[in-house]
């Protein structure tokens, strides 16, 4: 069974998508596109012979597309995503599900109203093979129950737009998600420190050193320094009460050279998250071919929205902010 | 585009391809399949909805088959590689290409008087990231030209059928050919060492040392160790004039406890080499649809073939055998 | 020319230290021992053929003692360190250097008084050859500017008398030191995080995440984990603008076997910091006999000090506290 | 107690290690030097407050000399070590212990005639922690018996007057060492395999693969490659029936910086294994002084020897050639 996919947003990111949906990833076809750059769409569309769409709302509602990715621009996902549910099509929706709480809250009643979960959150980093991994051996319990997480999320640089709240909404953001699924738990308070600047990055506050507070009290630091140039480098380290894990260095190779041995570094976010990328697309659609469950949920997007609330707040007033969240629908349990 | 395929021989190898053309691989699809045992035919058949031919000559005949793929027993694949040649049609033959040399020239010969390249020998290990990296870096230069090789290919263990001629045709042959394609050039002899058994593999004369040399006198040596407990592990170091590349340990976490840090080492070949297969199959069907290039040729197969003998022979009359290719046609430069 | 020491407290450290002026280190000889514990003393003499003393002022006035070590009780640190300015004799004293910032500031004015530096502390980690390579690294500039630093100290267990602020005066002033060394400059705030504890440390708090802040700015992170039982293991990362440097694994080998590969993370300080301990001593007696220069010194024990007086303020009182020194000595500079 | 040591030969390597008992190793006084170069042997003596000797014959009879140590020219070893049995005083002689197998074999039976050990030879990597921690764990059986030894011996450069012969009379006698003491077992066949040469060495034939075979069976391959310019790096990995022990990359600290991130090898021969001698030295003098029992004796010093001739003469004749050692006196058991 092929899934016919319509995809809202042809941007950058769209159209890496449907690259993936078209040559990577099996069992699906791009049939339809839609995107505020009419002339855009019809090229993408033609590119992969898919119908143009005017509208979000024409395309999720035409009969031939089985499934919708949103992957336009963010204050344009709520109306997409409650279309999709509202028409009972599975829709896979790039982070952030929403640009507010609230609006990811109207999803999650729109979606418990219906009944059954249809919507997915673009958090690929659960897919990656390394984070896999070490959830395993967290769940194995050989490392003793966790008590810390620290993290880095460093970006070889960003570009002039980026502003500190983007190092929280864009960046940190997918930490969150992680640690959050990582160790099956909510995060219930932030704070933010803020370390001298990085000249490299102007006048940008970077790095910070954003600080989680989970329910059961395990603390969570997460590293964000965006323009540290060696690299895109993803590092953390669940600490548990007798052992820890860690991710280790992907490099393929080692050369040794000229008085040292080295491996690489990964060079941007596609790199380091290809695999994940190729491994989420392929996992939804198997989902919503009907063999397998689909990933992080709308709660997962509230919660993700809540605590990034949360830790803008804390950079905002040097204060530590509390979370809380609504309590939790039995359709994400 | 979607490539139609027939697949000939759906024993385990088989069934894994199909799997992988129908879950993993984009724009494939098998309609044909045959196998000797008729009814497991049927049923593999059945399952992606495939037509059931009787022999593979019938199935490489039928007009709704664009490519094969041949994964029946050893002996069978010479008359089915010929068959698709004479078909034109593009065929890919689960190493070995046949078995024995002249086999091979026939096939060469046959696809020499075609005039174009249609067959691929399934040497998975060119897809896989660790020797492309490895590879990259070879052809940079940073290490300067290569003056040795020295690799390991260790299993766990392995069935009882597995005699010692079996850790050159088919365990180093993969090794083989990684080294021919790594380093450009042929390898001119052969000879293996012997050290003592292990006893965990009973009777079996194992581990072996063997030790090649190319036409530019670059020396490979491989240990071949199939019964080590501890894991599949796949060792490699290109020693250059100036340096060196290896592959690094492929381990996604490390693990804190009890007195040690400790990475994962692949439990077998199908952990160790799952992407490079996906890599492999995607990549011979985007060739096949038009984009890109074909893997390893028939003239790799027959060259893997005639090192194989050389090194048989060296293990049998414990001598340094020479091998001498024929003249390498213009195809397959 | 060798160094005639004596030394003031003869338990488990003095005899280590005496253990290793006799065996390990060249141009020293140890004449003469005290200890509240007489008989202590004299069996601790006579093994080693020095002479006992009633007192510690004793002692140090004595004609034969060239340099004295103390490593008796740290409430009396004080008491012999000013005993020994005094005799204008150098020493070198475990720390703390006194248990008040006051007392270490009567230290620093008796010594400036003096004229020149006689007083060592013992912060050995600045002697460990790793650390010693992160701080050659960071003054190479080839990271950049430091932005953060993150450490980790873990000891598998402590004794049953170990309290929350021993984390800090005990474990984590190694790291408070170690950082002020690295970074050449100083702590100026401090702040205690609490995760929740570990379950096998019983009642004790523990772990506990400690948030420093330099005079520039570098922000500076160290978990203190004193039950985590796989292994005592210092890490630390020093992040620059443009890089970062950190603490390799410092196994001796790497063991295969049942599915892993792995390392060994040491077992306690002594085998983590033999070394270091050896180049401290090694490198006091070549200071004290006129080769070389003195090591951590009074300077270093007043700031260690206030650094810790003000993480345990913050630990009490779940506040950031800052951390005025008095204006700095030329003598230290 | 001091052990006043008497040095033969202050060249480079003599004076190194008598700045090592002078200044890094405890309990040794170096009292005595000669030299053929009497003015270096007066200036040596001068600076150490020494008596200097006429000749190794006169230094070794007098009283105040309680143990010898031997670095003058090779050729000399065998009258000096000689001399050291006569007069019953322990004699550390530096590698080659004599220059042929037979000066080997009379200092063999002078020393078994006097029924007690007295000579070591300097083979110092049995005191690397690494190769320590190497040997434990093959004797700990957890990666069971051995099978095969891979080793790699490279150095950056070698002076112009580095023959093909020193690649393993000087070179690779260390490895050579150092197999027979890790797997307690003898060396009994020699081949030596050449790759292309290495065109940063000019004529010399380099690098080589040199095969052993011990007595139970074990192959032992090392590569030396003294032109590899990246460093100087010693590998090795222990095979046994169920998993494998390798030395760790032994850097202190990881960069990154670049694209990649880099340890650091080292630079050559001092670096590597200063901390060898400092304890071979060490653990000498505490057994002349009756604390511990002497390191590599005369009977390693003639297997060494035995397995070099062997391999040169496989050098020289492309041939496996066998190795038959004397039977071994009790003394060496």
């Amino acid at each position: 069974m092929t899934v016919n996919v319509g995809v809202i947003g042809v941007g950058m990111i769209g159209q890496d998508h449907i690259r993936r949906l078209t040559s990577v990833v099996s069992g699906a076809k791009v049939v339809a596109v839609t995107d505020v750059n009419a002339e855009q769409a019809a090229q993408v569309a033609d590119s992969v012979d898919a119908e143009v769409f005017a509208t979000g709302q024409e395309l999720i509602d035409d009969a031939a597309v089985d499934a919708v990715i949103v992957c336009s621009w963010g204050p344009t996902h709520e109306e997409y995503v409650l279309a999709a549910i509202a028409a009972d099509k599975p829709v896979f929706c790039e982070k952030p599900l929403a640009t507010s709480q609230e609006a990811c809250l109207r999803i999650i009643d729109a979606e418990t109203a219906l009944g059954h979960r249809v919507v997915q959150v673009g958090y690929m980093r659960r897919y990656d093979p390394a984070y896999r991994a070490m959830k395993a051996v967290i769940d194995s319990g050989d490392i003793g129950a966790p008590t810390m997480v620290h993290a880095a999320h460093r970006n070889p640089s960003v570009p002039g737009h980026y502003t500190r709240e983007m190092a929280i909404t864009d960046t940190a953001v997918h930490d969150i998600d992680t640690t959050r699924w990582l160790l099956g738990e909510e995060i219930v308070g932030a704070r933010v420190l803020k370390p001298r600047k990085n000249s490299l990055g102007g006048d940008l506050e970077d790095p910070l050193l954003l600080v989680f507070e989970t329910e059961s009290g395990v603390l969570f630091d997460v590293e964000t320094n965006v323009n540290i140039r060696y690299g895109y480098d993803i590092r953390g380290e669940v600490v548990g009460e007798r052992g820890t894990v860690s991710l280790a260095e992907s490099t393929p190779t080692l050369v040794r050279r000229g008085g040292t041995f080295a491996g690489r570094v990964t060079e941007d976010w596609r790199e380091r998250f290809i695999r994940a990328y190729d491994i989420e697309f392929q996992e939804w659609i198997d989902a919503v071919a009907g063999n397998g469950r689909l990933g992080p949920s709308s709660w997962d997007g509230y919660a993700a929205a809540a605590v990034s609330d949360a830790a803008v707040e804390a950079l905002h007033n040097n204060s530590q902010v509390g979370i809380k969240l609504i309590d939790k629908p039995d359709l994400y349990n």
